[in-house]
């Protein structure tokens, strides 16, 4: 008997729940991810100002499946698609071996997005992102040695410079970023230095738009524009970055003459770009792609004239029934209900049933922006401050995978909010760690 | 009033303790290290195998010595000794500036050991070692792939390859990096893969004399012999490495013919080499210096003709009053009295008060194999078994540095011991770190 054989590419929200609602079902399904484990993304941030350890924010992929025994867990890399024969081609990871190609009866592909730098990809160097964990960890000793070279550099000027963080974007993360480096600042450091007073650091957070949190109304942007304003943020709103290099960011304000801010620590939060996977799509199928390199599928997820390759999340816009093309916010729900709904419709194929349209439902929308202090829009609820936050708490803690984590990161927070002490606060060296791991990697 | 100046290398357990008995002193303390955290280095290995995050054996220098307002750290390496003048010449870390050098009255200098290739520096590469944090990590990555690798691998030779794991070296750290990839293939990934059988995965422990933890009565040699033979490992004995590469080790047993065996992970626990510093102190003092690089130093821990340089920890041998020459074992207790000790003789000095020579007090010995499994050489009293491994665990508990790391790590031990999981299991991509955190570190 064939048994039915389902690809899932990507271990991120949208994958993880396509794979789970597909464990108990007769098809055999395959998980295919460049890295081992599951990253609880909206908590990168908090790797990156040293709140939390990597490990407890990610799991795994292998542990979540364990007892699904249909389901095998395969690491490499995309390499394309060939949508006639029904067969994904692989690329290996480091020194793990892969098959060249897999076979599926069905295909659902979940790869994701990562930040844009509006087509100067050099910035990222000066400006990394804080979306992987790598990079989160990379950033974290950015920020942490800016304050140590800030304590032992004599000049001035260039102090000053190591005391500047810009943080470019207003979206969540870009808030998250600059609210946690001003609680690092204000909060965690002040006692720890003898020559610098860390809450001399500016903390700067540069948007393009004229509010903050655009994906919010307006009256929860500007709650959220003066909670980080009391925690001594400086938001510059309606600054476009037109230049960034490792010794500062170059922003013009609308309508006024661009400044050069002189800042060591920069960090990008701005811009989304689907993955290329999309595009790749677009091309074989023909299927419309947009400026974000988000493609467009059908009103069930899947690509035009090919029912049996689904995508979702944060790489696709949905057409609705009537034709119009929905962009649906870049958020873990979203990518969560529609990986779901890819299983859903799978299951409902197998038994000759018949499959509506998927449809968001919209739960709310929540950013935290410090200590106590979060924004809340739930089904035109409009929540601040602790009550938000406490929700945010809540919400986050519920998502997280795994039990031993929810209970770490709960222990952490508990820590941080009763000492406005930080714990992973490591500068570790990536070079030395690379060192140890490089055979392996030939 | 000029303040007396102590300056200390290293924040390992010696430093520290010297640190810390100097913090409520009428001297200024400076603490130089290249890092910015204190490493609990009995437990790294536990990162090699993912049962801990780094985060949770690690802890900011900073935060530690917050409240000791006479003390500063400063990040840096050290270059040289200037002992006539009194001062210490310094090289920055990364970015960090520093000061090119600094003076002192008072110099402590604790800068530890590494593992000695015996003059095979080459087999390092292939071959890491688990004493800092950064190669722990690349040694965790390493056995992960290799589970992973072997998982994809279809040719049965290659594939047992990957699941060789050689651990060179038959002492305490040997023994539990051993044990620890036994349970990790045992009793933790077993379910997790779906071609290959964890368990069949073969774990070397290769020692070049005829016995384990040398530093053990024989009794419980023997013990942690048969511990680690039912948890699945290989004990090689009298066999001594003579080549090291990235696809296996070659072996001369005790005078048979030597012997290749194909691995691909190979984990380096075995000789004893000091820190640079020490063979630097010799050439400047006449101190001798052993073929370990330990420097010898005066009954009171200072430098012939340099009684306001002491130096202490796994770097040094101690004179006797008698003349003899002594070599402490190279664990945290010694280093940590012999901290305190630098700081009591620093305190009596400025007081006018004499002090006694340095006296080592042996509280035991302790070295754990695997879940409940343990030897303690306590005051003659031999255990094994359960108790010995319920004092491992209190004691090591008790030193971690930091009431959170204690909750943290408690929990993640008690879950592992309950689950049989390990929740840090990541493989990072330490190239992509480094990327991030390039430009700061130019």
């Amino acid at each position: 008997m064939h048994v039915h054989r389902v690809v899932v590419i990507g271990g991120g929200f949208g994958g993880l729940q396509a794979v789970h609602k597909l464990r108990h079902e007769l098809v055999d399904v395959t998980l295919v991810d460049r890295q081992n484990f599951h990253l609880f993304q909206p908590l990168t941030y908090q790797v990156a100002t040293g709140a939390l350890s990597p490990g407890e924010i990610a799991y795994p992929l292998r542990t979540i499946f364990k007892r699904a025994h249909n389901v095998r867990v395969l690491l490499a890399e995309v390499a394309d698609f060939d949508l006639d024969h029904r067969e994904l081609q692989l690329h290996p990871v480091a020194s793990i071996p892969a098959p060249e190609s897999i076979a599926y009866d069905t295909l659902i592909i979940a790869g994701g997005s990562h930040y844009s730098y509006f087509g100067h990809d050099e910035w990222s160097e000066a400006a990394p992102e804080v979306k992987s964990l790598e990079s989160a960890l990379g950033v974290r000793s950015r920020i942490l040695s800016a304050f140590e070279a800030a304590e032992a550099e004599p000049d001035p000027e260039r102090r000053a410079a190591w005391l500047t963080f810009a943080v470019v974007g207003g979206g969540p993360t870009g808030v998250e970023m600059a609210g946690q480096i001003a609680e690092l600042a204000r909060d965690t450091l002040p006692h720890e230095f003898r020559t610098i007073d860390s809450r001399m650091g500016r903390i700067l957070l540069i948007e393009a738009v004229d509010r903050l949190l655009t994906s919010f109304p307006p009256s929860l942007s500007e709650k959220a524009l003066e909670s980080l304003q009391g925690l001594g943020v400086t938001p510059m709103l309606r600054s476009t970055v037109v230049d960034v290099d490792e010794h500062g960011v170059t922003v013009e304000p609308a309508g006024g003459p661009s400044e050069r801010i002189p800042a060591r620590t920069i960090i990008w939060a701005a811009g989304v770009e689907a993955s290329n996977m999309a595009a790749r799509l677009g091309e074989l199928t023909g299927a419309e792609v947009d400026r974000a390199g988000r493609v467009s599928v059908e009103p069930d997820l899947t690509l035009p004239g090919h029912p049996e390759v689904f995508a979702l999340g944060d790489m696709v816009r949905v057409r609705r029934p009537d034709g119009s093309v929905l962009t649906l916010p870049g958020v873990a729900p979203v990518a969560m209900q529609q990986g779901r709904y890819a299983a859903e419709v799978v299951r409902a194929r197998l038994r000759g049933a018949p499959s509506r349209p998927f449809h968001y439902l919209d739960k709310g929308n929540l950013a935290t922006i410090g200590r106590g202090s979060a924004v809340a829009d739930i089904k035109r609820l409009e929540l601040s401050g602790v009550i938000a936050w406490l929700t945010w708490l809540l919400v986050h803690l519920w998502y997280l995978v795994g039990f031993q984590n929810r209970i770490l990161v709960f222990i952490r927070w508990s820590f941080s909010f009763a000492t406005h002490g930080r714990g992973a606060r490591l500068i570790t060296d990536p070079a030395a760690e690379a060192a140890a791991r490089e055979p392996a990697a030939r």
